[in-house]
């Protein structure tokens, strides 16, 4: 099986072609070429599998064909411009977001036209296509009313991959991902940067700032579960979906007092006392319109799995990111 | 106030441009010129209003800019191309429905880099946003899931229309109509004919086929409510809509037995006996994966206000189109 990764440069990206080159197979399926793209050409994984790293830019009309050549029957489409700059800049966001994604699937519309072509297609969505009204917790059944131009590009991506997969054009799942801690790397700039920092920063001995109150909540899956929810709806049956094609991710509730409790018992008392609450009322402000828990029951049900702790998520970045150590 | 109506041609947009020319002012505010466009031009109202007849296909790039040539306050965008036909011809399809009405968005959003421009835009969508599943009512928080790629385009368009009003791009109000009944003119092949049909016919003295069970249940509005839906909009306080730009009209629930019971109160034994049970499985078999009743809470405490009776619709049909007589 060819499979094709679209947007393998980025944090998720990487790890899922880690994945893919240590299994050598997705659902028992052997992988035998893998072609990653990402705007700039990623890093090639050491493996003994055939891989080809490409630079594309989707939105750039042909750029989907070249990248469809090997007929890839799996297919992750993860590329995106992240939220806060999709709404610095408006064309840029429904550029690549929506217009990138639309050229993706036409062109597999098209080279279905030529040769019987029906891939499964693993898109990314998320927990932003989700606005007002927000319960405290949102149902499966719940209406998308973004309140953001990523979230509404991620939305419109959503009906696309529905509506293709009802005809037949290709085999879709979308997974809307929970907000994603413990985020390796170094503290950046976004409203959530928060609920990773003030874990990753204590386990490796420096300070991280938290501007909101313990009491806020919010919706979580590691890394690693990430990965997971991907290579399961690689291999997943569809006809469980019907024409219900995107899913919200079971993910983990938990308020920050709860991350900050689970750091305590994961970690101990030293770690948490880096910790140094600084409030914030812009990014208080904004934490005050997402979403805080969801439901997620047709994603349990069809196999998809998260975590259970804040511990178990705390646990596995000590593992996958610190080697097993906190520093 | 220049206002423009897109979708003139059609049988809501007619009887939209008869209440403009009736009115002379859309809340109060005089109309001073009047734009009316079509795939085909439109016939001019008699009317001493300055009217302009313009031939455009709003997905030819330069389209919409010429529409907004005067500026125009306040835009109605009716056009489409019909349920049936976006199923039949997926490009045409996705061409008008979304992309025209993307183009006409966008030439807004440019006309108002060059100067200050902020029209208020009236679009119709369609209860075909709502699939699977389908609660017996569906509420006004109810996810999008269309089963179409008629209602696949519309909830795109609904999301188009929210974030670039949320944006302050323009004042956008989107309105999902109910099925509208009882629909002027001669027999059509769409699914739904029929729910016009064995009132239409019947009163006029013809016979009708009715392909399904008299159990089956639907969600209705007169032509003349549609109407005042589109007016409401237009001169409504958008204020109160939040970020929620998209309203499901309030329509009438009702059986097909209501119907038939409603047209023997109004037009006697022999009008029903006009309706002649000729079962379609085909018909049947769409009609059941139809919604049948909405909350429409929110429209209704915004003032939107549709028919409460079924006798109601038939009534208005009598006095709109049959000039207060029954054949």
């Amino acid at each position: 099986m060819n499979v094709l990764v679209i947007g393998a440069a980025g944090m998720v990206g990487r790890k899922l072609v880690a994945a893919l080159v240590r299994d050598g197979a997705v659902g028992g399926v052997p992988i035998s070429g893998l072609t990653l793209a990402d705007l700039q050409e990623p890093d090639p994984p050491v493996t003994g599998m055939a891989v080809k790293c490409v630079a594309a830019d989707l939105s750039r009309p042909g750029s989907a064909e070249t990248l469809l050549a090997d007929q890839p029957e799996l297919i992750f489409h993860l590329a995106a411009v992240v939220s806060a700059e999709a709404e610095a800049n408006f064309e840029k966001g429904y550029r690549i977001n929506l217009d990138g994604t639309r050229l993706l699937f036409e062109a597999i519309r098209h080279a279905g036209e030529v040769q019987s072509y029906c891939p499964r297609v693993v898109f990314t969505s998320s927990i932003a296509v989700f606005g007002e009204p927000l319960p405290a917790v949102i149902g499966d059944s719940h209406e998308q009313t973004p309140l953001t131009s990523y979230g509404t590009q991620k939305a419109i991506c959503e009906l696309l991959l529905a509506d293709y997969s009802r005809r037949g054009l290709f085999d879709g799942v979308g997974i809307r991902l929970p907000t994603i801690a413990v985020r390796p790397g170094k503290p950046n700039k976004a409203a959530s940067g928060f609920f990773s920092g003030i874990i990753r920063e204590p386990l490796s001995g420096q300070e991280a700032e938290l501007p909101v109150a313990e009491s806020v909540r919010h919706w979580f899956a590691s890394p690693r579960a990430a990965v997971g929810f991907l290579l399961h709806a690689a291999a997943m049956d569809t006809a469980l979906l019907g024409n219900q094609r995107n899913l919200t991710m079971p993910g983990l509730a938990a308020t920050v007092g709860e991350q900050i409790a689970a750091l305590e018992r994961v970690a101990g008392r030293d770690a948490v006392a880096r910790i140094k609450r600084v409030p914030d009322a812009t990014t208080a402000g904004i934490v005050a319109g997402w979403p805080q828990a969801f439901e997620a029951e047709r994603a349990r049900r069809l196999g998809f799995v998260g975590e259970t702790s804040f511990d178990e998520i705390i646990l596995i970045h000590i593992e996958d990111e610190l080697g097993g150590w906190i520093g």
